[in-house]
Parts: C-alpha cells; sequence; structure tokens
C-alpha cells in the first residue's frame, strides 16, 4: 500500500484535486459540507500529508538537531532522554549526532543540520572545540541555539549548565569536613569550561580553609577513563604517601582509582577517601560505594529542549530573543567512600 | 543572515531565477559557462538547497527513524552509537524515539515516523508490543524495516538478533562444568523472544546434562530491574539453600543479586556462582567481577543499518527485496563470579 494521495481522494468523491487540497486547509472558498466530506474520505483512507510539502509551505520542519560528544555515557544518555520526552510532548522530532569529541566532526555536522533545515540546534561541545566559529554559522543562519553541559562562554546564546564550581567546591569542603590535609584532584582536560569550573571549586576551598594548594598533586585525565583512574592511583600510591583524600572529575575515572586502591590493599576511606562526579548508576553498588556529586541530566535534557522551543517560537513569530543562562543545582551524595573520619597520617 | 536564496544568486548574475535552478541541477539547456558561474557563485555566497524542495523532488528525506524501549541503557545506547556511525558514512541522519516499552508509544512514534516520511525504520520492540498491527503498518507503506534485539518472529522483515538460545545454553552450562548441581534462572519477562530464548537455552543445558528442571527456581524479571535482582536473591537465601549456580538474564539484575549475596555474606562464588548477561561495562568493576555473556551492541547497530539502507536502496532501484535475518555471534567472558570451583552442597 503507497501512501493515499490528494488525487484518490478527488476521485473517491470525483471533485477536483485543488478543491480536495483546499477543503484540508480550510480554504474559505470551499464549502462547509464539501469540507467534512473530504476530511472524513482522508481520514477514512488513511490519508497523510506529505511531510516535505507541509514543510515547505510551513518553512518548519518539527525537527531539531542534537550534537553530543558520546551516546554511550551514562550522564549523556541521561540527556538524551530528557531532550526527546521533552521534544515528543511538542511535537518535535530530534536528529541525534555524536561528535566523538572532534572539532572537524562536529563542523561537519551543523553543516549538515542547517542545510537540513532544522528547526533549532542543541550541542554540547566536543572538548577538542576551541574555535567556535561552526558555532557562529548557526547564529548567522538565524536558527536557534541552546549550549548545554560542555558550553562556550564566548558564544551568545542560550545556555544550560549546572554550578560546577560551587559542586567542586562542595566536594572538596567535604574531604576538607571529614578530615583529609592532603587533597589530590584528578581533573578533566584542560579546555571545557566544566572541567575548569570544577577545578576552580577544589583550589577555592583549600584556600578558604587554609590548606596550601600543590599543583604536584593535580592530575589532567584527558581522556576521562577507567585506566587514567587506575594509573594515577598508581602514581599517588608510589609518590604521594601522604595524600588522604581525593575529589575526582568523573565517577569513570574514580571507580578506576578505586578499582587499583583495593587491589593495593588501600583502605577507602580510612586511607584514602574519595569523592567522584556524576553519580553514575555504578557508583551506587561497586564496592565501596563512591561519594560523589549528583548531576541532573535527565533535567538539564529537558531545561534544554524548552529554553530551545521557546526560541522557535520567538523567532516565528518574529519576537526579541533573550539569552537566558540556566544554572540547575547539584547535591553532595554521601557514601562509603568517604563515610569514616580520616585521621591525619602527619 | 537569512539562508541564501535561488533570487539573491540570481540577481548577483543578472539572469532569471528559472536559469540559476535548472544551472544547479544541470540541466542540458543550460550553457556549460553559465552552469559554471551559477555553481562559483552558489559556493561563494555559501547556498544551502533547500532541503524540503530537494526531498519533494528525489522523494527521499535521507532520515531514517530508530524506536528503542530505553535510551539510558549500556546495551541499547551502544547499538544507537553503530546505528548513527554507520548511518553518517552513507549521509543518512537518525529520528532516535524512545517508546519507554510500551505498545501505545511505539504505534503513535511509528504513525509520526510515517506521516515525517523516513526512507527506512528500526527498531527493538517494547516489552508490551503483543500486537504487531503497528509493525505492518509500515510495510503496507511500503518503508523498509528492520528489527533488531527484541524482535517478533512472525513479521515479514529483515532482523538483526544474538544467538540468545546458543548464549543461554552456554551460560547454563558453564555453571555446569564448574560443578554447580542446582541452578536457578532469574528470567526476562515473558514476552520478548529474546528472553524466551534464553529460557530455552537454560532449560536445553539442564536436560543435555542430567539435571531436573526445576520451575520453582526460575523466577520472572518483569521490570528487569536492579531491585528484582535483590528482591530473588533474597528469595533464594531464605527457601532455596541448595542452590549453587544462577544465570541472570542481564547484568543489572546480576549485580543487585551480587549486591544481596554480599550483604548477607554467600560467598560468590564459593556458595554461589553467578552468570550475567549483556556485559556492561559496571559488571567488570564490582566485586566480585561479573561472569557475563558479551552482547555486541555497536556491531548489531551497524549491521542493523546496513541491512536498511540495502533494502533502502533495492527499493528505490524496484529491484525484489529479499528478507535476512543476522544472528551475531556472542561469547563468554569469565571473571571472579565462577572462577572457583563449586563443591556440591548435598
Amino acid at each position: 500500500m503507497k501512501p493515499v494521495t490528494l488525487k484518490q481522494i478527488a476521485e473517491t468523491l470525483n471533485i477536483s484535486i485543488t478543491t480536495v487540497s483546499k477543503a484540508l486547509k480550510d480554504y474559505p472558498d470551499v464549502s462547509k459540507k464539501t469540507k467534512r466530506l473530504v476530511k472524513e474520505t482522508a481520514e477514512i483512507l488513511n490519508y497523510k500529508p506529505n511531510a516535505f510539502a507541509v514543510n515547505l509551505r510551513t518553512k518548519e520542519s518539527k525537527t531539531i538537531g542534537l550534537i553530543i560528544p558520546e551516546v554511550v555515557h551514562h550522564f549523556f544518555s541521561s540527556v538524551i532522554k530528557g531532550i526527546i520526552a521533552q521534544a515528543e510532548k511538542k511535537g518535535y522530532l530530534v536528529i541525534i549526532l555524536q561528535s566523538n569529541e572532534s572539532y572537524e566532526l562536529e563542523k561537519k555536522q551543523i553543516d549538515l543540520l542547517l542545510s537540513k533545515r532544522v528547526d533549532g540546534i542543541l550541542i554540547s561541545l566536543a572538548n577538542a572545540s576551541v574555535k567556535f566559529d561552526h558555532i557562529n554559522t548557526i547564529l548567522e543562519h538565524e536558527v536557534p541555539l541552546v549550549m548545554f553541559d560542555k558550553i562556550a562562554k564566548l558564544v551568545q546564546c542560550s545556555k544550560v549548565i549546572i554550578d560546577d564550581r560551587k559542586a567542586g567546591y562542595k566536594a572538596t569542603k567535604h574531604l576538607i569536613d571529614i578530615g583529609c590535609k592532603k587533597i589530590a584532584h584528578f581533573r578533566g582536560p584542560l579546555l571545557p569550561q566544566n572541567s575548569i569550573d570544577r577545578f576552580l571549586g577544589y583550589k577555592k576551598a583549600l584556600e578558604d580553609h587554609g590548606i596550601t594548594y600543590d599543583p604536584s598533586i593535580v592530575f589532567i585525565c584527558n581522556d576521562v577513563s577507567f585506566e587514567e583512574g587506575q594509573n594515577y592511583a598508581e602514581d599517588i600510591i608510589a609518590n604521594h604517601k601522604d595524600v588522604d583524600g581525593i575529589f575526582i572529575n568523573t565517577d569513570l575515572v574514580a571507580v578506576g582509582a578505586l578499582n587499583t586502591f583495593n587491589k593495593n590493599n588501600i583502605k577507602v576511606p580510612e586511607d584514602i577517601a574519595i569523592v567522584g562526579f556524576s553519580n553514575w548508576f555504578m557508583s551506587s553498588v561497586i564496592s565501596p560505594s563512591l561519594t560523589t556529586i549528583n548531576q541532573p541530566g535527565y533535567k538539564m535534557g529537558r531545561k534544554a529542549f524548552k529554553l530551545l522551543f521557546s526560541e522557535i517560537k520567538k523567532r516565528k513569530a518574529q519576537e526579541p530573543i533573550n539569552f537566558k543562562t540556566v544554572e540547575l543545582p547539584t547535591d553532595l551524595i554521601i557514601r562509603e567512600s568517604t563515610s569514616v573520619k580520616v585521621t591525619s597520617k602527619t
């Protein structure tokens, strides 16, 4: 069964195609009776208007594009879920592309989405995106854009972020509160704003509590991987025996570190207390379970779509758009990896 | 900057819009010189053809729809990644919808994708989909369809599955090989074919090795959740003290069971050996680490798109389509949860 056409409806009723078309679009020069007849017939025949033709007429695709660095990722898949749930409510479809943290791929994908005439774009930047010409192309095309999680401060658009700096502060202060005196930090790559902000929160917490900042115990995780967690934990064991607490940028890395400490009989939290970030599901089931910052991915996805939707509507109505930056709160989930007061080793 | 139009190119060159349009489409009645001039100007002005108009002309949207039960899920997110990677190679975009395991939602989403005139649909069925009228609608519209993972045997279309029955057999045989005499099964819901097949593999392995099948130690996980794993493990501890091995339908449930056994000082694998299914990342980092069946999600996604793409091409060329069922192999990953020979408790 091929899709039913206007012609088939016209033939069924023995009227012209033009009349059928006008009746379906509620033109005033078609009688009420004919309109009813055409609409009923269209329903019986299961007629679906050609989406391409509807698009040409309304200049809307009712489709948005989403570019994220990685799909197989607890946080990002929660964000995707939030976006598609909210989009579906408003009758929008979501095209998903994965940048693999590559600037080149991200740029290509933006061109593709623009040529598809999506109604708006949501993006969380690749770690490699240090230039923003491709992002500015979106704005030059006057296509609504909302950035989330990994954003560029310099780009003029709406943004949804979490309070990374406060969260980094909160995580570090918790380690200080339970008695840690020498706190290391496994940070994310140098460039994404969220990794910078978590680091700044860490540093500020140390300063506010009279602990000297020591760059030799700040380790950069360029891949944000399980293996980096293992490797830096080995480095801590070998070279930094006085470290009694670690704030780690992402749970995946923290789980790698825990793995190495467990294997080497370093007791967590008695010898070293650990706070992760993101609240991946596995953090609650590993042993010891991991204290972490809960990052509201689903909520972030919903909020990002809501902001985009409001800009799409405003643009259509030719109303002015005021960019907003929404900061979602995070909370500290305390589990076994910090549940015992660490005594000073000095 | 609004998108550049044909009109702007025409005005720039002082020729008619029709000539510009014909030149871009390589019509024979336009001179080579004019064609070159128009194409160069289009490039300089960064002209992008209106995707809607291109779609109307070619009747292709270069977009496919993907419906899956759940996005925040290690296996399905790996499948998504495989699909979008392969689709991108062939210049296709992927619209992703989540059915939340609901038949009603799945039906609505199929209608939506058909009205959007996607070129093809990939689907992994919701557990609640026991009627297939909505799936047959896709075939009636002559839209290429490939089912993967959770399929309906009765629907006539191409399918990508894993060898669930063999895998269930392999998992159970492994428990028998290490000495288990009384093997329970935490199975998935009653209906999805993959959960039926894993159960049948379990049953066959018992029969082939002279172990009597005992339905009182087969537990149905309707939600396939961590909590169900905990609850059924408690049931085993309280009511089935002779159970010395469990084959569990999904790693998430197995991790729940491990959690309860750990809390109750039931030693895994010494008291009860456990084999999971799917090889979620966390299975390798929990303690004890979990023996499991590795399910190739990324590969399944790539294969599903490849099959769909070949059907889209054939349909366009009006060639006959032969439906294929591709069965991907799985393998057993042996870890700590089965690493010690279990001695008989009788």
